[in-house]
């Protein structure tokens, strides 16, 4: 069950309700959709433009979304859409479509097969649905509000993910994308948790929670997100059996500040929130 | 032609010989023999140790290199090893095999499938052969003095890999493992070059060497390494057009003291070295 759904929606019945399987269907269709952009940019010389927030960005970004939101006008025209390349539409529609179609840009830009595709689906703002592609590896993790996550793995089949148990913060294993990634009132926060846990892994994008869901890792911290970077996660981590929040501990919604702590083990996870609170 | 090699032997004709095929092939064995002991243990839940310099080190990591190790044992008994994890035999020989059998042991061990099988041969200390082989993701590299630098992808067939040209550091992408491989004296130094670059990639191991060789990135800059960590990529890096040497800009030998800067261009690489060098 969805914990930031529940908190979004306290009074409607439909909260206790599973996603249907044809959206969930509907969302490994629009990684099917986006995978092949993906793939055939995939290292190849590119012109890169730089966007006013200096992300460097492709062609294959904005045609993997292009290609994603397509269907979705096509299948479900009335469901909004917030994505990183093309902008937003009917964001005050209930369902909303939530799109980062290369996460790990500089890591798609460097030639590192470790990009992902998130695609999250909202409903009044609390994230219901959730995949994790990644078109150069095979990998892909799906979660959804009332059933188990999904992993697939091309070529080794596929099956449910469970997170695995981490007693305390100083045995957990940390990933996060780049120290650079914290700013200055978050960046000492960041370092009392890498001296914190037993070591630490940079350069993991949007597969550190994956990993997490099946049990390979135990923690990622992150700051400074955008909706379309954390929302797929959700239900993705939760139906893993594990717990991803905001710095603060509250669940992660659209209107969420984009700090992020996930852990497979709700033990870890206090932990962590108690370094991040501490001054 | 390998700097390195001549540097250390500037006075034999055998200097400007190319190496043997047959032993490029052997190279090439040792990797396909190491590939599948790493993919078997891969994502797999392991008891892991932790050696006396804290690094995680696995299963997959010590039978890996055994299995490299009986083949040279069997072809070549009078060449030396020197490998991270079996130790060191015969290395006054003139040739001398120095492995990593699981580069990137972090990333291994959190289920990302970066990690790679460093292969190097020496003479007289200098590399003259060398593969970077990654088991997960079906890349390999292979440079050998003398011979152009060979990029050969699983299921995408092989070709030469060439460096890319790039005329300033500020318009260079730089990778690095991690901003906490650099010691008190040398993260001022890394802080400054991170400022002088276009961007930065974490988490990059000994894939960033090969992305460089094949023209995808244009700067790794890395420090306390071994020579395991760092011996095959000079011939692989030299072989495709770049430059790679310790942060003076003396060729790497066996006795080097393990800081590491290798260039796609030779301009980015003398201005790296500027910024290293200055106070």
């Amino acid at each position: 069950l969805n914990a930031a759904f529940l908190v979004s929606n306290p009074d409607t019945a439909v909260s206790e309700h599973s996603v249907d399987t044809a959206l969930i269907a509907l969302a490994e269709r629009l990684a099917d959709a986006s995978g092949p952009v993906a793939r055939h940019y995939f290292r190849t010389p590119l012109a890169i433009d730089d966007k006013s927030d200096d992300s460097p960005v492709t062609r294959a970004d904005r045609e993997a979304e292009a290609a994603i939101r397509r269907i979705i006008e096509a299948e479900r025209p009335t469901d909004g859409i917030l994505g990183e390349e093309h902008g937003a539409v009917r964001t005050d529609a209930e369902y909303v479509w939530v799109l980062d179609p290369i996460d790990g840009t500089r890591a798609f830009i460097n030639g590192l097969p470790v990009f992902g595709t998130l695609i999250a689906l909202t409903r009044h703002g609390a994230p219901i649905l959730g995949v994790i592609d990644m078109p150069a590896l095979g990998d892909r993790w799906t979660g959804a509000c009332g059933h188990p996550t999904r992993f697939a793995s091309a070529g080794n089949g596929a099956g449910q993910a469970h997170v695995r148990a981490c007693a305390t913060l100083a045995a957990a294993r940390l990933c996060a994308t780049t120290p650079d990634m914290f700013n200055r009132d978050d960046r000492p926060r960041f370092t009392r948790m890498t001296q914190a846990v037993r070591d630490t892994r940079y350069g993991t994008d949007c597969i550190a929670y994956g990993l997490l869901a099946s049990g390979h890792t135990d923690l990622v911290v992150e700051a400074g997100m955008q909706p379309y970077d954390y929302l797929a996660q959700v239900p993705i981590i939760e139906g893993a059996g594990g717990t991803i929040t905001d710095w603060q501990g509250k669940p992660l919604t659209l209107e969420s500040k984009g700090d992020v702590v996930a852990a497979g083990d709700a033990r870890v996870h206090r932990e962590a929130l108690a370094v991040l609170a501490a001054g």
